[in-house]
């Protein structure tokens, strides 16, 4: 099993980076990674490894840059080239902290998109209450979604979460503005009959104001809702803790007590922090492609190496096509 | 000024409507209230008073009602009739706590729409940390929005908040999932232009996680989007908020602190209460309607015929009308 690292993407990169994957090498030892980027800077961190090997680049994609032009144009980047590793069959699977919207773009034209897969999608697992979490998807492959997008959503996500995840029959609900079936706009009352149909664990609309409650293991709906509620549970929980931080620091009694519940108040924010959960997959590609949160440290870096490697060990990529294809017959 | 009022609709009617009607006519001098619905039970709370009258009527539309048919069917209902009162010229705006799509329908075929605008909107005030709040259309009255219901939904907006909230010249964000202009989907696209043309201080597109740090004073979007965020809104502090006490309860010590902070916390959470910012107008109709929400206690229902009153004395239906005329020259 190898896996190509972008080393250069993230804030922490690539101490992080590296130190994630030194962990990672030692946790699997069927692992084997190649590490895409400054060989020097990479080698301030690295120490020897024998299943570690290094891809020297200098060139980067930056955070600003638009991401389908970079990719494009800087076809030495490391991001890149850690795609190309999976194009020339040199590895299994890719992985990078780096900017979102140019790994989509090296997702879909260096790795390529499985026949019969009309958009890849992007997917994070966010957190619940309870702590399992569910699969977001897609959250801003693609703006304009059709109902067969939304379908194909809940095929790979429900594969995804039996193989990686565990779970025997994942909860597929279609994230919509009411529970009952004829809610919607059109997008979703095609979606809705289009996933009555499938065969499916289809459990129907589910609204935004119960995800956080587990509603569903999976929830599909467009790139453009799924990422404006993505950003919207973002947005509420920080601004929440800063509301809360004030408040706590409004008096002396309270910083007090704000004290003696700092421990509570973080393991409270870790449960919030979706990037405690992975990275984000993207789904409907030849191969895993992971993004790992832009602010990753070695220990998020090393549980989104696991996840890739148990997408690829789990033949993740390999069932999807499978299940596309019987879908369309 | 007259405001007619579904005396009926919302968890604590006729209660609380009833006192949240008396203590409006007590604060306004040039106030008079006609109290739709059961008049028994109004009767059971409501004490003399020579500016609140009452039309009796035992029909009721319920929160499981359809909404479309409960309007057109329960033509006696007290949510339809003071509706009535408003086309009948009898009074100037009306208001319910009720079924939200129900009084939506009552004010499209009873109120009726202005002429030039194809889709009224339904437009809630929500929280920021600062405390100014926004408001944001559409957030349910329709699912699929044409780029030109966006730009009528800035205008109404600009106008609501110039005239009942005193901004002299409120910023107008386009809700999307990105701030750069060429981000979003077909329909942010194309509304983004509409928005940069118009005689309107528009600020460009505005992200969700950024609406609760008061990124705009108008926020628009397509009814299903605006529904979505809403919600993600309210089940992201909802969950917060269970997740908190969960923390808090954890152990006698943190009990014990949590106890100090009970006051502060509780601030906390009126200070996320949408409830709190009055009610959802529903724009672009011929007269005010206002939607109380659905758990209001009579303050609750007095901030809500106060702004009710406010949007009826400043004309905010008639500066709407001339403006949507104006757009279309």
């Amino acid at each position: 099993m190898k896996i190509a690292i972008d080393a250069m993407g993230g804030d922490n990169a690539p101490k992080e980076i590296v130190l994630g994957a030194m962990k990672a090498v030692e946790s699997f030892a069927d692992l084997e990674i190649i590490l895409v980027g400054d060989e020097n800077k990479i080698n301030e961190t690295l120490t020897g490894h024998n299943r570690i090997s290094v891809i020297h680049t200098t060139e980067v994609i930056l955070g600003t840059d638009e991401p389908v032009r970079a990719v494009r144009r800087k076809k030495t980047a490391s991001m890149v080239l850690a795609a190309q590793q999976v194009t020339d069959g040199l590895a299994d699977a890719c992985l990078s902290a780096g900017n979102t919207g140019a790994l989509m773009a090296a997702g879909l034209f260096v790795v390529g998109r499985i026949e019969g897969i009309d958009r890849p999608a992007l997917a994070p697992t966010l957190p619940t209450i309870g702590g399992e979490g569910f699969l977001l998807l897609d959250v801003g492959a693609n703006a304009d979604a059709k109902p067969e997008h939304l379908l194909q959503y809940a095929i790979m996500g429900s594969i995804y979460c039996q193989k990686v995840r565990g779970i025997t029959s994942p909860r597929i609900g279609l994230l919509n503005i009411g529970t009952e079936e004829k809610k919607g706009n059109e997008l979703t009352k095609h979606a809705f009959e289009l996933l009555k149909s499938a065969n499916l664990n289809f459990v129907g609309n589910v609204e935004a104001r119960d995800l956080l409650n587990g509603v569903a293991d999976v929830v599909v709906t467009d790139g453009f809702t799924g990422n404006m509620v993505l950003k919207t549970i973002e947005g509420t929980a920080l601004s929440m803790f800063k509301m809360l931080k004030t408040t706590l620091m409004a008096s002396f009694k309270s910083k007090l007590a704000a004290a003696v519940l700092k421990p509570n108040l973080m393991e409270l924010k870790n449960t919030l922090d979706y990037s405690e959960y992975g990275g984000a997959a993207l789904f409907g590609l030849k191969a895993p492609v992971i993004k790992a949160h832009g602010s990753s440290n070695a220990q998020a870096i090393f549980s989104a190496i696991r996840q890739t490697r148990e997408m690829a060990a789990n033949q993740v990529v390999g069932l999807i096509k499978q299940n596309i294809e019987e879908s369309k017959q």
